[in-house]
């Protein structure tokens, strides 16, 4: 038979057994942290209509769109998860409650131009909370609090949510009168943290058009730093000049205080001036996650406050805020920078199970006991040598092994090893159970990831 | 600005929050049940290579696919689990253990015709275990075990697995001497169930080119019936004639011994010789799953064991044995028939904490320590009338209210509501969990699916 050479698509990621239970480990953290902030789940198609999908038009995005003909429809595979939860809420608007809070985990897809950590296919995480016609400020704090919650418990420490608030900004070039001018600023600040003070000053006059006195203006805006409360007090010295300004800067001092009740450390979030956030979409408080050790890496999880979702789709106000955790690109990230644990079991099972008679009613009726304790349990029934067997067990880093013979089952015991010490029991299954329980949760007790 | 119409494709499954919950629910069945027998969890990407897709060719489903171009790139959307399995093994030969045991829950894409209850996205949710050259025929009944357990864990009764064995039927044939017609035969004794005895037979004679006797002869084979037993022991009349049909019926028995030894009960499987996949892939096992109150509805639950899972990628011998779940449309089906429990709860939380103060320090501080203690909370800050918050909760189905006001702040306890019985209780955060949580457990005593 002729052969076709199997490959996967360059962007696309698929892991070994391995690695992907460490990726399922955080996935089922995001679904337990995400519900348990009131988030209920939910699972769009990945194929729209094109038009649909499209219904804001849009730029880069567009170019790398996987759009397609089947049949007379034009369709198109989802970019993100927003887009989708738009078009949702607007279909579903007269029966979903307002504030609507949805996570959800998918696939999305873009065709960018294939290079090392950068997918065409990639999981979001996102969460939302959409109000209908108004939204209360606590939520801006409340989703940054989800963040710092799931990347704690997966045991990511050296981390930062940077928080700012777009009204600060737009009220801020109001006073300088730069308004109009305000987008293009905010995009070539943004390339703050890329290209330097020095640059970004030469492109605000050459490119934007201001006086060297209105850049220098803004540079020193930006760059007011210190502690959150230090920030804080140095903007109160622009208030009463602009109302937007004022405004946001309120919002910004709620989401500071109430993101510190959320046992939000001091050291995991920061008020930066220089978070701009590119799209026009952002209309608040704005967020972006950096890795304190590795801040080439660009934000592994941003988002904001935005004052209508669903415009495209729908005569109503739905403001709201959210924020996505680029989950593919954090996983490969962490694996690269060698963060992923490796002492967490990634095993198929909890437990071998090694018939030594030929007649397998015994230990099935074994398997059926432990799988009904939770032990996740496999009975090894292939034709091999007694080292092959060990060596399978080993390779996949099953951490025990039990074997059942005609001795064992005659005096109502079972053997049992454990893998890494080599130790041997023969206790009763029950004995058995609760020592491989006690063993598993000795090797559970490690975060996903290190650091 | 213009409006755009917001609509979700024809063929693609998209939920309200309430049955999405039942959804994930059974999701989480199939993740925890498959895990507890020792599958390990993969996922492939939903695009691949045409010609990597389409290595086998491939006749209806090729019609079907969702396929196009991307740059120079001639893509495909996975068509099911199979075959990107196939391809995962053939790359990853060296690096995997065999046997290799593992579970994906994926949508895949059919461009099928469009009608009620037909998807064109769906998500299958497979068990496969691949040996290398030899794999033991216990796994060909720990396989249907697998999903007797996880349909009962979901609260499915009125099921049952049908088996039958390919080697049986084609050594079957053999004796009559029909081997050459046996795949026709087959593909038309597939329909029985749909078109009756005498059309079968008809058809056998005019489109198979069967003699009337020959026809009588297989339809007097395949009505064989009664419990498995009796079954088995009809067939054994016919042993001794032809070598595989011998080893088909020793297989047929050890794997019916073993799913007793399993748990599984006799009315849950059936020694069924109608059952033939219209696939030339099987070549033993073979499993239909039908719901017994809706034969209509077809196998909901198909699989069997095959010889060589990626003969076009590998020049290994690999044979497997899976089943697949068609998730959605089971799902469809469910709701259509008003199985799904509508008592468990599907609501976004289970606690709905309502301020009572301007600061709300306090309230956060609650839903921190509710949280820590596992219960799903939201934290309601619109400015809204007393009644709207209430009917908020009320039509999301939320369980239970907290109110915290300067009173029970001051006092360190909470006012507790039971939404469904009214009831109302002031007591510490502690007892205030404590009670929540009997109630919970209380709520979730039933299971997804009722009978």
């Amino acid at each position: 038979m002729a052969m076709m050479k199997p490959r996967t698509l360059s962007g696309f990621m698929e892991l070994l057994p391995a690695p992907q239970m460490q990726m399922e480990r955080m996935m089922e953290i995001l679904r337990k942290t995400y519900s348990l902030y009131g988030f209920t789940p939910l699972d769009t198609p990945a194929i729209e209509s094109s038009e649909v999908l499209l219904a804001k038009g849009g730029g880069e995005t567009e170019k790398q769109i996987y759009r397609f003909q089947k049949g007379d429809s034009d369709l198109a595979l989802r970019f993100d998860l927003t887009v989708p939860l738009a078009k949702y809420v607007a279909i579903h608007y007269g029966e979903l409650s307002f504030p609507f809070r949805r996570y959800q985990i998918g696939k999305v897809y873009r065709g960018e131009r294939a290079q090392r950590g950068r997918f065409r296919e990639f999981y979001q995480a996102d969460i939302d909370i959409i109000g209908d016609g108004k939204l209360d400020i606590m939520n801006e704090a409340e989703i940054p609090a989800v963040i710092y919650k799931t990347f704690s418990t997966m045991g990511l420490k050296r981390f930062q949510i940077r928080v700012n608030n777009r009204k600060i900004l737009n009220g801020f070039y109001a006073m300088q009168e730069l308004t109009e001018k305000a987008g293009d600023i905010m995009r070539t600040v943004d390339k703050l943290d890329k290209i330097g003070a020095e640059k970004v000053s030469l492109l605000l006059v050459e490119d934007c058009g201001l006086t060297e006195e209105q850049a220098a203006e803004i540079l020193r805006f930006i760059s007011i730093t210190g502690s959150n409360a230090e920030v804080l007090e140095q903007l109160e010295a622009y208030r009463g000049r602009n109302e937007m300004f004022d405004t946001g800067l309120s919002e910004l001092a709620a989401v500071t205080k109430y993101l510190a009740a959320f046992g939000v450390p001091e050291e995991n979030f920061a008020v930066d001036l220089t978070i701009a956030r590119g799209l026009d979409y952002y209309t608040g408080t704005v967020y972006e996650t950096t890795m304190l050790d590795h801040p080439e890496i660009g934000s592994i999880c941003s988002g904001g406050r935005y004052d209508n979702l669903a415009e495209y789709y729908i005569e109503k106000q739905l403001p709201g805020v959210g924020i996505s955790i680029g989950l593919t690109r954090l996983f490969y990230v962490l694996g690269e920078q060698g963060l992923l644990n490796p002492e967490l079991p990634t095993a198929p099972a909890d437990v071998l199970l090694l018939p030594m008679t030929d007649d397998l009613s015994a230990v099935i009726a074994l398997a059926t006991r432990l799988r009904e304790s939770g032990l996740r349990t496999q009975i090894y029934t292939e034709q091999k040598k007694f080292k092959a067997k060990m060596t399978y067990a080993n390779n996949l880093g099953i951490p025990y092994v039990v074997f059942l013979g005609e001795d064992e089952i005659n005096a109502g015991v079972v053997a049992c090893k454990d893998m890494s010490t080599g130790e041997q029991t023969t206790l009763s299954a029950e004995d058995t159970v609760a020592r491989i329980k006690a063993g598993l949760a000795e090797r559970e007790k490690g975060a996903v990831i290190l650091g």
